[in-house]
């Protein structure tokens, strides 16, 4: 085996020491498979574009039909080799592919890149040969990156394993790694970066991922030392917990992961028995696992590249406080209307600093953000004390400059304005964006050089300073929460009978949620007996496996306050299911304490198809259904984020309390959001949906009761 | 007086038959005074950019200081100009514009435009000195544009009568106007129009709008025949009222208005006594009135120039329905997404078409999103039979294409698409939209000849289509409404006394709203008799022009049921009173109907600084205030209006029923914002703040109650 660069990151490697994912962005010698003397073709282009980009190693085309291909010896076979191969891209017919896999394999080929189609994508016939394809592999130790892949880049070495035409177009090398399950777009991003003269570094379009995923690669490139971020295109995630796993990781190494998911608008009916299973798609699953997570969600490449510019300059604010200086009162305003917006803070100017620049121009905005004037056309001097008063403040964190047209337009101004702003950043040490059209002149080419990026919108400059900013202010929190949920006890708990009420109920109450006080009768007499007991008023319901809804068949009868209510109630409750529903097992009536006044709660779970359990919380009633007010989060969840996910509810005010309502016990909230998302990971392999509703939270320091309860199992053959 | 063009709008005309703001734009002669051999300063840059952009009417410099500049004979005074002067420009220092005004105003120059900065932005003197050249100006007839304007443009003409170094470069006439309130924000928006490749044609800097202000300048432009869209830059608006008048216009001369409205965030602390006032800021009055009269409203001049460009190319379309066909599966819904979440609607096609799609290429995704495939790369061919297939359905009416980075990159390939795009554009008519980097080859040319505009994202290329498109639905829905409201009679109502419960509802009833049956009690008995008469249960209230919330001092009772409660509940409340609030004046107790069981409602009127009477609408409770579920409006508005405040509140289904039970009467309470929006302008000299909390909606047809009215009157002083 060849030598390899000492920068390959051992995490997660395999016995060799080398990370199974290296070779398709650090391999020494790669074979293409498929070669072809044509240029332009897709066995003719990875050659032309790995010469282009000045790849270092070994390159072998491998075809019987050529004894050579641009100069290189050309090959049978991959076994007709004389070097080792670290990479193998295979540009065969799908047909071919199973031989040639197995000549990799006898080579001692580590890793395969498919280009070729005519696999899953087609259907069941293309998904079998596809999973042949995987097991063969597999059995030789080798790992796939496709098929249908469009390859994979190294652009700082010049790697560049890639039929993609894109390549035509010359690229610069750059800290950003992109991700993408479209090959296409991903070509677009990366068209799209250069046009905006942005670099990128590792670059992997994922295919159909019959092996490599897409959370295996990101796990890979956030551990790489030369990645500052990474940008991902997602389509559909295979492995929710893998994909959690690497953004765990890029949250430990601090680099931000920015991602696009399409496919939002949910197609086809959505069909649940429980209302958390009718709230809960699985896009918020995606957009609450994204926040949880502290990955950057967006929904344009435009938004995506403002944050790699930022990175790519080095721009990491420390903190949310933003400094604006501008040419215009109208852009100053724009700035921190946007700044508030996005959750950033503009703080105000000491006083005596106000006076003093005040002084120096009387009718300046300066407060921050200071508004500086048509007057620099004149004294284009004050610009220095302008700035130097802003970057000074120890409470600002990142500087905004507006100089819109000027910098382009008015030579030599432009040229002073930003020599004093590349000093300033320099000194200070903050990190400074421009928005102007800084021209191609000499102004454009001192801003590039002095470390400032440039944007032309207000607006989306400080979206991506928010963005990063708050990447920065958040990631700490997360790690810390990831920490706690991880010394929760997540134990798998046997599958156990809960298809009644009080089923559910006991099985909550048995893993620390307290529940309603209640008993079972099978007759009046019993109910009236288990109504002393319990103390009036009661409440008396049916319990069955087979009625979800008891309002809707009139099987539920509150605030009952003497015996005879009570007999008459259950007797009521029986016609009642008897009438509406004679198909329904009947196991009981439940006889339960009428719990005190609080404030009703919906406590839910669904396991997603993707990321397993999430855990849903609302205020009861309308609020989440019909107002649709509710906070989602991928289960478990620490005390942290179940207090995040109240205090994200538009009615949270309600469980502080209103209008001379005192304040609900929202701490025993959060402890049995906390305790329901353990539950839902423990029987994650056998709940598909849960309901809490309502759960009651009393007032003051009361606690919280669950007073009903539905739990929706997986069928027993899934198990 | 010069000739003037054919094309200038004679709407608003003056008794000259001419438009007082024409000469911004269309003078055929042009004085400037402060003129300057200094090519570069305010007073040498308006001739140097004349000439540049090739101006074909008399430049007239003025100053005494010289004999000619650049070749043009200079004049002391613009009385010494021989012949007539259409448009003055002054670049002299704010001391001596009262002067030249005179100069002006003898000369009988219609309209000056005034460079100088030292008005209004300096402060109180600035201001009498503006005040004063304002009452000089309108004595002689004379029309002031600024002070402190950066100029006015008409790229048509060459007509550049700006001292704005943005001229430095060139740009390109076109159909779309520009109207800034920021002449440095402006010359931004219109460098960066410029950098798309975009032609704007009319532009104005308004300045201080010490006389001629946006609203005059948006009228003027919506109805020059050339323009086919406005872009304004708007900071604060003066008068609401013409500015609603010039959208009007805009929405009959079919010209969308594309707005930025910047300082949203609102600062200092709001106080209000009505919940109204608490909840609708001037940022809500703004976004109200721009949906309500058809404007655009964005956050970014990317949006605001993704519009225009549209519009440049002549992109209209005719409906919500787009058509897409993409080389990449994911950029296929990454744009459905978009539309869905933009109200675009994507048609799936007939399944006979699909199936015919499916025997070309089997592969492909055929319904719509069409999802050509790389399979394009290899057969170029059915590219033409899908576009056909797409482009011949009569339900669609956008096409948006999506083809990256492979336009600009795969030459051959690239210009077939175009060509085939290009042909079929023309073929059927309809707007194309092209998602891809195009590159500046032959490609982008045959795209732009063809009139198909390009964009890079999807996402942006989508939200644009929809503001138009939405633009063209909307259209004439809202001119119908407009029409309606102007059928209501809206004459004055002389102030009365309503500083009570009492009178503020028989103020509301007299005007036609329905009001809660109550009598005005004095004593125990003269309540148990009311009592009697009103019918059981009843509720008592205070009647206090000093208490506006009586929950909060316990002076409300509900429920009572006989003579015995109600007696006692007077003595309660009278005590509660004394000890609460002894300053409190009591204008006896109210004795009310209790109203059945409904919904409640918040309906409300504020008076905005700039729009006048703005109405909200909300559910009661915690809806409103709490949950910020509101709709507001500027009145008055009609019944279809109506109708949407409420459909747009998040719990509307509230009203519509739900959880078994019926809806409440919709009609009653459209009838009831539409009456009380009347009122509001009626009454509009003097109510300052109106709340009727609650209103009750009952059940079926059976009407609305106005249960309780606060009105907060303007002080006598004012009125």
């Amino acid at each position: 085996m060849v030598e390899h660069n000492d920068n390959v990151p051992l995490t997660d490697s395999d016995a060799s020491g080398i990370h199974p994912l290296a070779m398709l962005f650090r391999a020494r010698s790669i074979a293409l498979v498929g070669a072809s003397q044509a240029e332009d073709s897709v066995g003719g282009r990875p050659i032309k574009y790995l010469r282009k980009y000045g790849f270092e190693g070994q390159i072998y085309p491998v075809s019987p039909r050529y004894d050579s291909i641009g100069g290189l010896q050309c090959y049978a076979s991959v076994r007709d080799i004389p070097g080792s191969v670290d990479l193998a891209l295979l540009a065969v017919s799908a047909a071919r592919i199973p031989d040639v896999l197995e000549d990799c394999a006898v080579k001692g080929v580590p890793t395969v890149l498919i280009f070729s189609s005519g696999f899953a994508e087609l259907g069941d016939e293309g998904r079998d040969l596809q999973a042949r394809l995987v097991r063969e592999a597999r059995q030789h130790g080798v790992r796939i990156c496709g098929p249908n892949s469009m390859g994979t880049m190294n652009l700082r070495s010049g790697l560049t394993a890639t039929f993609s035409a894109v390549l035509e177009r010359d690229h610069k090398p750059g800290p950003i790694a992109l991700i993408s399950q479209s090959g296409m777009y991903g070509a677009y991003i990366l068209a799209q970066a250069t046009a905006l003269d942005l670099g990128l570094g590792l670059f992997a379009t994922t295919g159909n991922e019959a092996d490599i995923e897409l959370a295996e690669l990101l796990d890979y490139v956030v551990h790489d030392p030369e990645t500052r971020a990474v940008l991902a295109y997602v389509e559909q995630l295979r492995d929710g917990d893998a994909f959690v796993g690497s953004a765990e990781a890029a949250l430990e190494q601090n680099r931000p992961i920015v991602i696009i998911k399409v496919g939002k608008s949910d197609v086809g009916a959505r069909t649940a028995q429980s209302h958390t299973g009718a709230i809960v798609g699985s896009h918020e699953a995606y957009e609450a696992v994204f926040r949880q997570y502290g990955l950057i969600a967006v929904d344009t490449v435009d938004e995506m590249l403002d944050i790699a510019q930022l990175v790519d300059y080095g721009v990491f604010p420390k903190g949310k406080r933003v400094g604006i200086i501008s040419l215009s009162g109208g852009a100053a305003v724009m700035i921190a209307d946007a700044c508030v917006a996005s959750g950033l803070e503009v703080p105000t100017l000491p006083v005596e600093v106000q006076a003093s620049l005040k002084e120096r121009v009387p009718f300046a905005g300066v407060a921050n953000p200071i508004d500086a004037t048509g007057q620099l056309f004149n004294d284009p001097d004050f610009y220095k004390d302008f700035l130097g008063a802003l970057v000074d403040q120890p409470d600002i964190d990142t500087l905004v400059l507006f100089f819109g047209q000027m910098i382009g337009y008015v030579k030599n101004l432009g040229t002073t304005v930003v020599s004093e702003s590349v000093n300033a950043a320099r000194e200070s040490g903050k990190p400074f964006a421009m928005v102007a059209m800084p021209g191609d002149g000499r102004a454009a080419q001192m801003l590039k050089e002095g470390g400032i990026p440039h944007f032309t919108d207000p607006e989306r400059t400080v979206r991506a300073i928010a963005a990063l900013a708050n990447f920065v202010e958040r990631r700490e929190t997360l790690l810390d929460r990831l920490r706690r949920t991880r010394d929760l006890d997540l134990s798998p708990i046997a599958r156990t009978d809960v298809d009644t009420e009080l089923g559910a109920k006991n099985f909550l109450a048995e893993h620390g949620l307290r529940v309603a006080e209640e008993r079972l009768a099978r007759s009046p007499e019993d109910a009236a007996r288990h109504a002393d007991a319990v103390g009036y008023p009661v409440v008396l319901k049916v319990n069955s496996p087979d009625i979800a809804h008891k309002t809707e068949v009139d099987a539920i009868k509150l605030g009952l306050s003497n015996k005879a209510e009570v007999g008459n109630a259950f007797e009521e409750i029986m016609r009642a299911v008897k009438d509406r529903r004679p198909d329904a097992e009947v196991r009981g009536i439940l006889v339960q304490e009428m719990i005190p006044a609080g404030i009703e709660l919906i406590l839910g779970v669904k396991r997603d198809p993707v990321f397993g359990p999430m855990i849903l919380c609302g205020l009861g009633g309308i609020h989440a259904e019909v107002l649709r007010d509710y906070a989602v989060r991928r289960a478990p969840v620490d005390q942290d984020t179940a207090a995040e996910m109240l205090s994200d509810l538009r009615g949270y005010a309600l469980l502080e309390g209103t209008r001379g309502k005192g304040p609900v016990d929202i701490e025993s909230v959060i402890e049995a959001i906390v305790n329901l998302s353990q539950i839902a990971v423990r029987a994650r392999e056998w709940i598909e949906e849960l309901d809490i509703n309502p759960l009651i939270a009393l007032r003051d320091e009361q606690g919280c009761v669950v007073a009903d309860a539905l739990i929706e199992c997986a069928p027993l053959s899934e198990v």
